[in-house]
C-alpha cells in the first residue's frame, strides 16, 4: 500500500506518492495560481494525484491515505481551512472537497506541523520517538512529535512554539504579545539585531558586506561578518545563539525530547550554529542539572519534508 | 479489579485502594520516618498495602496494578529513585524492592506528575483529554496530560513546567537559570513581591496584617491586603496575576490544552484568582488570536490527587 502527501503552498503544490517506509516513489509540482476560485485549485490537485498514480502505475485502490500540509489555521478533525493568509482563503472545506474528488479521506494539518512530522519520522529525527522542531524563518514555526505522532492540541491550535514569551514586556511580536521566541529567534529577529549593531558601529565590516545598504542585511550577514573577524558581527551571533539556547532549554525542560531539530534558512549555518547552541546548553545543563542530553540537529530533508510529513498524517 | 496508589512524602506515606472509576475504597496514612534505612520504609509500605487489602477484604490477586508518586528525580521505566531531596535518598530501587515484596509490578513517577494525573483524570480536569497542571507552591510543579495520559519526557525528566524562562536575565531561579516561571509564579515569588512592595511602602496595610514582622509575610498577605483596600497590595496581586497569565498563555500556545488546572496553596483564592487570570487571558486572546478558549480551573481533590494519580499510573 502507498500514501499520497500534498504540500500546498501559495506558489506551488508539491505532491508525491510514498511507501510506508517514507520513500518518495514519484513526485510532481504544479502552480497553485492562488487567485483562482478554490474549487479549481482543488480540482487541479485531484488531477495531479491521479496523474502521479497513472505515471507510477499505482491504482487509487492501492493508496491507503491522503494527507496535506497547508499554511494557515486548520482544524484537523474537520479538514477545514479556516483561514490562510498565503492563499487568501477563509473557510475552505478542503478535506471534504478533495476527499470527494479522490474517493479518499484526506487528513490536513498546518504546513509547519506537517514538515516537522516529516523531518521527525524520516529526516534528522528519525532515530527518536519524541522530537521538537523549531523552524527559524520569517517567523518561528514549531512541531511537537510525541511517540512518533504529531501533537497538535485542541482544534489543532497548539504547537505554536514560536509564540511563548521568553522576555516579559520585550520586543513586539506579530501575534500581538511582547517578548515571544519568534521576536528573538526568527531570521527577522536576527536581521533586526544585525541592523541595530550596524547602526551602533559604523565601522563594522558588515556595512561592506551589504554594499553600504542596510536594507540588504539578511540572516547570513552577521555570520559572514564573524567569519571575517568582525567584532560587532560576533556579538550579534552570540546574542542570537543565547536567545535560541534559552528557548531550546525551555523546550528541553517542558518536553525533555530526545532531539530538537532546527529548520529554516538560518540552519544553513549547520554545525557552526548547533555546536554553539550545544555548548551553551551544556553549560546550562540542558535547562536543568542532571537531565539527559538532548540532541540539537538541523533539518536534512529540505522540501521533501512537507510531502513525507503529509503522507504520514 | 482494583488498584493501589501510594503517595510517598517526606513526612507521611498515604496509600489507598481505588476502583477503575477513581473512587477510593479505603485509604490509610503512616509516618515515613525518613531517616531510617530505605529498606525498612519499603517494608512498612508493603505492609500498609497488605493491611489495606485485609481491611477492605480484597485479595492481592484482585489488585491489578500498584503505582507510586515520590518527590525527586525518578526514572519511570526502571522504577529507580535517582535522587530525592526530601527523603535524602540516592539511587533507591523502589520499583524492584516494593514490587518484590508485593509480588506486583510497581510504577513510579514524580509526585507532581502523579498529582496532576489524579487531578486531570478524576478532579478538576476530568471532562478533558488534554490538561496542563501548574502547582504553585514553594516552587512551581507541573504535569502534562495528553489524551488522558501522563507525558513525562525522556527518562521522565520533562514536564518541568516551572522551569521555562519567561524573563531573560530575570530573577534567579532555584534551578540555576534566571527568569523561570518558578521565580515569578511560585508562592515564594509572591512572597518576594509582597515584601518588596512593603519595603517600598511603609504605610501599606500589609504591615498591620503581619504584625509589623515582614518575616510573617505569606502567600495570602497581598490578597488579604487587597480585600481591605490597600493599594500596594492590589499592585502586588495584579503583578502576580500578570506573570501567571503570561505563563499560562505560553502553555496555551504550546499545548492548546482544553484546561489549565492550578494547584497549590495560592489556589485557595479560587475564583478571585482564576477570574482575573481568565480576564487577562481573554484580553490576550489566550495567547493567540482566534484560538479556542482554555478553561482555567483550580484543583479540587486536595490530598487524594496523589493516591488517585498513583493508582492510575
Amino acid at each position: 500500500m502507498y500514501r499520497i502527501g500534498i504540500d500546498l503552498g501559495g506558489t506551488n503544490v508539491k505532491a508525491g506518492i510514498t511507501d510506508k517506509e517514507g520513500n518518495i516513489i514519484i513526485k510532481s509540482k504544479i502552480k497553485t495560481l492562488s487567485s483562482r476560485p478554490y474549487s479549481e485549485i482543488i480540482e487541479d490537485m485531484a488531477n495531479q494525484c491521479k496523474k502521479l498514480c497513472d505515471d507510477a502505475k499505482i491504482s487509487l485502490d492501492e493508496i491507503e491515505s491522503v494527507g496535506m500540509g497547508c499554511p494557515g489555521a486548520i482544524t484537523g478533525k474537520t479538514g477545514m481551512i479556516e483561514y490562510s493568509n498565503n492563499l487568501n482563503w477563509k473557510n475552505v472545506p478542503m478535506g471534504a472537497e478533495l476527499g470527494r474528488l479522490l474517493g479518499k479521506q484526506v487528513k490536513i494539518s498546518n504546513d509547519a506541523n506537517v514538515a516537522a512530522l516529516g523531518e521527525a519520522l524520516y529526516g534528522a529525527g528519525k532515530q527518536y520517538d519524541d522530537v521538537i522542531m523549531l523552524t527559524l524563518g520569517t517567523g518561528v514555526g514549531g512541531g511537537i512529535i510525541i511517540g512518533k505522532k504529531l501533537f497538535e492540541g485542541n482544534e489543532s491550535k497548539g504547537a505554536e512554539l514560536g509564540h511563548a514569551v521568553i522576555c516579559l514586556d520585550g520586543e513586539p511580536c506579530t501575534c500581538g504579545r511582547r517578548g515571544c521566541i519568534e521576536a528573538y529567534c526568527s531570521a527577522t529577529a536576527l536581521i533586526r539585531l544585525t541592523k541595530n549593531a550596524m547602526n551602533e558601529d559604523k565601522q563594522s565590516l558588515m556595512w561592506k558586506l551589504v554594499g553600504g545598504d542596510i536594507e540588504k542585511v539578511s540572516g547570513v550577514t552577521a555570520f559572514d561578518g564573524e567569519k571575517q573577524g568582525d567584532a560587532a558581527a560576533t556579538k550579534v551571533v552570540n546574542k542570537y545563539v543565547y536567545y535560541l539556547s534559552e528557548a531550546i532549554m525551555n523546550y528541553c525542560n517542558i518536553f525533555r525530547p530526545q532531539a530538537v531539530v532546527l529548520g529554516g534558512g538560518v540552519c544553513a549555518q549547520g554545525k557552526n550554529l548547533t555546536d554553539r547552541i550545544v555548548k551553551t546548553c551544556e553549560e546550562g545543563w540542558y535547562g536543568y542539572r542532571g537531565t539527559p542530553k538532548v540532541e540539537i540537529l538541523t533539518a536534512v530533508l529540505g522540501n521533501d519534508a512537507g510531502i513525507l510529513g503529509a503522507a504520514a498524517l
